[in-house]
C-alpha cells in the first residue's frame, strides 16, 4: 500500500468527532422481528419525571425513526475501509434467484479495477457483485406481486410504526383529523400492507442486491414523507474523504435516502466508498459519470456508453437511477421562450444530444433495455425531470408538462418489466400552482410515488433557498409527494458545505413532518405532544433531546443562559423571570382547574357577585398564587 | 452632560458600519408626490446589460419597496440624539385638529422626566407632544369616513406601487394569475383606493401625530403582505444602544414595523429612543410597563396604572397597542386541559388578574374609554390574541376561537369611535387547519387586518422556528393574512441576537412575498423574472443585487468561487464548468428557436427522416454547438 492510499486511509478511517457521537438524549435500539436477523433501528429518547403535587410522575420514553445507521451506535466498530456489515446479505442469498458473478460485468469497471494509477483512492475491499439467474427478476416489486412478504418488507412495516404500540403513554396520541386528499394510511403499518402497496407501484422500496449493508426503507404516499440529501464532488470542490463525512453527516441529520451527483474527479471510486458505507439507499444520475467518459461533449454521448455505465453503477450497488427518458426531441423547443430555460444538469445534456443528432433521445428509445438491466439488480427508476421549471415564470409550463406525461407512459412501461419507479417533479412553482402538479403527476403515472425538488415558492431569495423550498416542499409533501429532496442555502451560488447540509436537512425534516402532521398520519403528533409537554413542565433537557436538532437547541439556550442551574429555570432570557406566560400559566391553571366546577357567572345581583368574587379572590391568593411554581 | 451621558451617547451616535452601509446594488430614490414635502423613499436596482451577438441589450433597473429610511441613504445626516427628520409634522399640523402640549399628561411621564437618576439614559431633545383638540378625532380612519385623503394616504399609495408604471421592460410584469380567495386587490393603487379600504376597516395606516418621523405604510389584505419584527430587552438582557442597533438592522433587511417588547430596565427611556429614531410604526404592549410598574405583580394592577401607560406610550409616539382585551374570565378555565396552556406573556397576565379577583378583564370592560385615549393621538388597536395556541395539540380550540368571537366584538366597538385596528392571531398550527383561521376571522372581524405569529407548523423543531413558522406565515398570508410577526431561530430558546433577527425577518419577506405571488398581486413577480433572467445570462451581480440579502448571497457564491473573474463565469462550483444546465441550455435554446419553425416531425419513410436528421445535426454542429456561450 502506498503512502498516497494510507493517506487516504487515514482520512477515511477518521470520520469526526462531531459526525459520530451519540445524538444527544438518544438511544440507539434495534426492535426484533421474526427472525434473528431481523432487527430494525430506531432511537429512543427517555424523558425525565413531571414534578407533581403527588411526586414525581414519570414520562415514558419516545422512539423516533433514525436514519443515522451504526454511526451513532456506540457498540458498533466502525471500519470505513471495509463498509457496514451486510445485513441483507443472507435474505438475498436465500432468495436463490442470483448468482456471485466471477467478474465485474462493465467494461469501464473492469479497466478501473486494472488501473493501477487509481491505487490510491480505490476502496480496499474488493467484493464481487450479484445479478439475476438468467430470466429471473429480483425486484421488490416482482416479489410483491407475486404475493411474496419478503424480510426487507417486514423491516420496513416495523420501521413505519416507530413503536408506537407500545408508547405507554396514550395521551401523546391526541392527534387533529388530517386532511389527506384521499390517502389510505392504515393506523398500523403490517407487512402486509407493505407488500399490497409496493405490488400496485404506489410505493417503492429501494434496495438494490448489490448494497447489501442498506437499512431498508420505503417512498410513498401512505407512509413517512420521506427526504433525500445531494452530496458528490464538482470539477472545483472536495475529496473523497469530505463526502463520505458528508454522507455520514447527512443521515446523522435525517437523510432517509442520499444521492450522490459527483461531477468531478474519482466518480466511481467515489461512490464505491458512499455505497460500502451507506445505511440509506444511494441514488446516482448515470448520464453525470458517462459525460465524463467522453471528455465532457454531450455530442459524443451514445447508448454504448451509457449502457455499460448503468451495469457499472448497478453492480456497485446503487439503488435508484435518475433517468432523463422523457425529455424528447419535441418538448425541447418548447423552452426556448423560458426565462431559465432548462435547469437540470441531465436535461440540458440530453437536450444538446437531441439537437446534435436530431434523434429522439436514446434513453427514451432504449427504455425497454433499461429495464431489463434495471431487474437484474433491483435498481430503481427515478424519472427525471429534466425539463422542470428554473424559475417562477416557467413554472406548470408546457416542456414541463409535456415531459410529465411521457414520465406517465414510461412508468407503465417499467411496471409491466416488474421495475420499481418514482417520478421526479419541480423544481420552481408559485404557491397556487403547486396542488395542479400533485393532480397532474397523479393522474398521468398511476399514483408512482412523486419524488420533488422542493419546490421553491419564490426565484428572490438566493441565500435561502432552504426556506423558499420548504415553504412548498411541505405543501407538496402534504399533497402527497412521497420524498422531498432537499435544497441548500447554497443552492444557485455553490457547492454546500457541512453547515449547509445541516441547515437544508432540517428544512427538510420540518417540511416532511408538517406534512405528516397535515395528512393525519397516525403518531404523527406524539413528537409536537411529547415536546411541548416538556417546555411546559420546564424539562429543558427533554425539549432540546426531542428536538429534531438537540445541539442547536441547547446552544442556541446557552447563549443567554449557559448554566446548569439554568437547565431548571422555570424563564428563558427571552422574558425573563417576571414574565414568562408558561410560568405564569401553571398557577392559572390551577385556579381555573378550581374554577372549573363552577357554573358561568349566572346573571345575579350585583352583590351577590361582588361577594362571590371575592370569595373566589381570596381563595385564589390563599393558595399561593405565586409566579414561580415550587419545585 | 456627565460620562455615563456622554458614554451612552457615544455608542449610540456610533451605529456600525454594517447596519448603516448602502445595500449593495441600491440606490435610494425618492418619488415625488402632489406636494414638495411628499417624497417617497424607494430602492432602485441598477442592472448591467445582456451581451447578445447584436451588441449589448441594456436591463431597465428594478424599483423596490423600500423600509430601511434615511439610515442607508448616503445624503442623510443621521444624529441618533436628534431623531430623524419630523416628515410628517407639517401635515398633522395643516390639519388644525391638534394642539401641542405645554407638558406631558401622564403622571408617570411626567415624574420620570424629573428624575435625576435617568438623566444618563434619557433621550436628549426633547419633545411637546400633540393632542387631538378637545372633541377632535385625529385617526386615519376618521379623515377617510369623511372623505378627506390625507398625504398620508397619497404616500401610501405611491409606496404600494413601487412605480411599476413607470416599468421600463414590459416583459418582466409577466405574471401567474393568482387565487386570492376573494380579496380585491387593484392593478394599480389609487390614493382614492387606500382611502376606501381604510374607511371600510379593511386596512390600516399606523401613524400616531406623535411619531411624525414615520415613512407612511398600510397594512391590509389588499395591499402588499407586511412583516414585523420583534426587539425589545429583557431582564436578563440588553441595554438601550443595542436596542437602536436591532432597530436600524431589522429595517435594513425588510421589516414593515417594529415592536419593541421590552420587559427589562428603561422600558420607557428605550421607546423614546427607538421611536424618535424609527422610520417605520412601532408597536408596544403596554401591559408590560404596567407590570413593571406595579413590581411585576399581576394582581396588583389596575385600570388607572394601566391608563395612565396608555396616555405615556401615546404621547411618545406609539403606533400600535397590542391589548389583550379578549382574555375573559370565562374562557380561561378553557385553558385548563392545553398541553402549554397560555403562551402570550399579555395573555398570562391578564388571566391571572381575572383569577386573582375574579373579576372581568378590566381591558375589556373600559374598552370604549381606551378608543377615547386612542382616538386623540391616533393610535390603532392591535387586539392580542392572549389565547393563542402555543403547540400543535392546543390550535383552533374553544378558548381560541372563544376569544377570537370577542375580538370581533370589540372591532366594531373600535370602529364606532374611529379608531383603526387590526386582530392578531395564532400560534402553532398544523397546515391543515389554517384556513379555518382565516376564514374564521373574516367572518367574525368584519374584515379587519389579521396580523399573525407565524403560525408554527410543527413543534418539534427549536432552533428552527424561523422555518417551521415561514411556512404557516406563506400559507396563512396567502389566505387574507395582512401582516406576520417574525419568528426568529431563537424562538422557545432566548433572546435573538442580530443573526437571528435577520434570519427571521429573511424568512418571513420570503413568506410575505410568496404570498404576493401566489395571491396574484400585481407586478409581484416583476422581481423573481428580473432576478432569473440575471441568474440565467450570468449576471451574477445583478442576481445578487436583487436578491433580498445581496450581502449573504455575494458571500455564500464567494466561498467556493471568489475571484472576480468569477463574476463572469458561466458557471459556479455547484456543477463546475462543464455540468452548468444554464450553460448547456444557451446553445440548446439558439438550436432550438432554429428548428421551431419547423412542424413536428411527421411520418417519414426511415430515409427521409435519416436525411433530414443529418442535416439538422450538421446544421446546429456547424452553427457552434458549444458549451461555453461566446462573451
Amino acid at each position: 500500500m502506498n503512502a498516497s492510499t494510507t493517506a487516504l486511509l487515514q482520512q477515511t478511517q477518521s470520520l469526526s468527532e462531531a459526525v459520530t457521537r451519540p445524538i444527544p438524549g438518544s438511544r440507539k435500539i434495534h426492535v426484533a422481528g421474526s427472525r434473528p436477523d431481523l432487527r430494525v433501528p430506531m432511537r429512543q429518547i427517555a424523558l425525565s419525571d413531571t414534578p407533581t403535587a403527588n411526586g414525581p410522575q414519570p414520562n415514558a420514553p419516545v422512539t423516533v425513526y433514525d436514519t443515522s445507521g451504526p454511526y451513532t451506535d456506540p457498540d458498533a466498530r466502525i471500519d470505513l475501509a471495509a463498509g457496514l456489515p451486510a445485513l441483507r446479505a443472507g435474505w438475498i442469498a436465500e432468495r436463490g434467484d442470483s448468482a456471485v458473478l466471477d467478474r465485474l460485468s462493465s467494461t469501464f469497471g473492469r479497466a478501473r479495477e486494472l488501473d493501477a494509477r487509481l491505487d490510491a483512492v480505490r476502496f480496499p475491499a474488493r467484493r464481487a457483485p450479484r445479478r439475476a439467474l438468467p430470466g429471473a427478476n429480483v425486484t421488490q416489486l416482482h416479489y410483491a406481486r407475486r404475493g411474496i412478504i419478503t424480510p426487507e418488507m417486514e423491516f420496513v412495516a416495523i420501521r413505519e410504526n416507530q413503536r408506537l404500540e407500545a408508547l405507554a403513554d396514550a395521551g401523546l396520541r391526541a392527534q387533529h383529523p388530517g386532511q389527506s386528499f384521499g390517502a389510505s394510511i392504515p393506523e398500523r403499518i403490517t407487512a402486509e400492507f407493505v407488500r399490497e402497496e409496493i405490488a400496485r407501484g404506489r410505493a417503492i422500496l429501494p434496495c438494490n442486491i448489490n448494497h447489501p449493508e442498506s437499512e431498508p426503507m420505503i417512498i410513498g404516499r401512505n407512509f413517512l414523507t420521506k427526504i433525500n440529501a445531494n452530496i458528490g464532488n464538482s470539477a472545483v470542490s472536495s475529496g473523497i474523504a469530505e463526502e463520505v463525512e458528508k454522507l455520514v453527516w447527512a443521515i446523522r441529520w435525517g437523510a432517509d435516502n442520499v444521492m450522490d451527483l459527483s461531477t468531478g474527479k474519482h466518480i466511481h471510486e467515489t461512490r464505491e466508498w458512499i455505497v460500502r458505507n451507506s445505511p440509506v439507499p444511494i441514488g446516482t444520475v448515470p448520464l453525470y459519470q458517462a459525460l465524463e467518459k467522453v471528455d465532457g461533449r454531450a455530442e459524443d454521448l451514445s447508448w454504448e456508453v451509457y449502457r455499460d455505465t448503468l451495469v457499472e453503477q448497478a453492480e456497485q450497488g446503487v439503488d435508484y437511477f435518475t433517468i432523463h427518458a422523457g425529455v424528447l426531441l419535441r418538448y425541447v423547443p418548447l423552452t426556448a421562450n423560458r426565462v431559465t430555460g432548462i435547469v437540470s444538469r441531465g436535461g440540458s445534456i440530453m437536450a444538446k444530444w437531441c439537437l446534435a443528432h436530431h434523434r429522439e433521445n436514446f434513453l427514451y428509445t432504449h427504455f425497454e433495455e433499461i429495464c431489463e438491466i434495471m431487474k437484474a439488480y433491483d435498481v430503481a427508476f427515478s424519472l427525471g425531470d429534466g425539463l422542470r421549471p428554473g424559475c417562477i415564470a416557467d413554472a406548470n409550463d408546457a416542456a414541463q408538462f409535456g415531459e410529465l406525461e411521457t414520465l406517465g407512459e414510461l412508468t407503465k412501461i417499467a411496471w409491466q418489466h416488474d421495475v420499481q419507479c418514482m417520478v421526479e417533479g419541480p423544481g420552481h412553482v408559485p404557491m397556487q400552482l403547486i396542488k395542479a402538479n400533485m393532480d397532474k403527476q397523479l393522474a398521468e403515472c398511476g399514483e408512482a410515488p412523486f419524488y420533488t425538488l422542493g419546490p421553491l415558492t419564490t426565484d428572490i431569495a438566493p441565500g435561502y433557498d432552504h426556506i423558499t423550498s420548504a415553504i412548498g416542499a411541505a405543501m407538496i409533501g402534504w399533497y402527497g409527494t412521497a420524498m422531498l429532496c432537499y435544497v441548500t442555502p447554497k443552492e444557485h451560488l455553490g457547492l454546500p458545505n457541512r453547515q449547509d447540509v445541516r441547515d437544508g436537512i432540517m428544512a427538510y425534516r420540518i417540511a416532511a413532518h408538517a406534512a405528516d402532521l397535515a395528512k393525519g398520519h397516525p403518531g404523527a403528533q406524539v413528537r409536537d405532544n411529547a415536546l411541548s409537554k416538556a417546555r411546559f413542565e420546564f424539562r429543558w433537557e427533554d425539549q432540546f433531546h426531542l428536538g429534531l436538532d438537540p445541539e442547536k437547541a441547547r446552544e442556541f439556550h446557552d447563549e443567554t443562559l449557559p448554566k446548569d442551574a439554568h437547565k431548571s429555570a422555570h424563564f428563558c432570557s427571552m422574558c425573563g423571570p417576571h414574565f414568562c406566560s408558561m410560568s405564569i400559566t401553571q398557577d392559572v391553571r390551577d385556579a381555573a382547574a378550581a374554577q372549573a366546577g363552577q357554573p358561568p357567572a349566572p346573571a345575579l345581583p350585583e352583590q351577590a357577585i361582588a361577594e362571590g368574587m371575592a370569595g373566589m379572590s381570596a381563595q385564589f391568593l390563599a393558595e399561593g398564587g405565586q409566579v414561580y411554581q415550587r419545585q
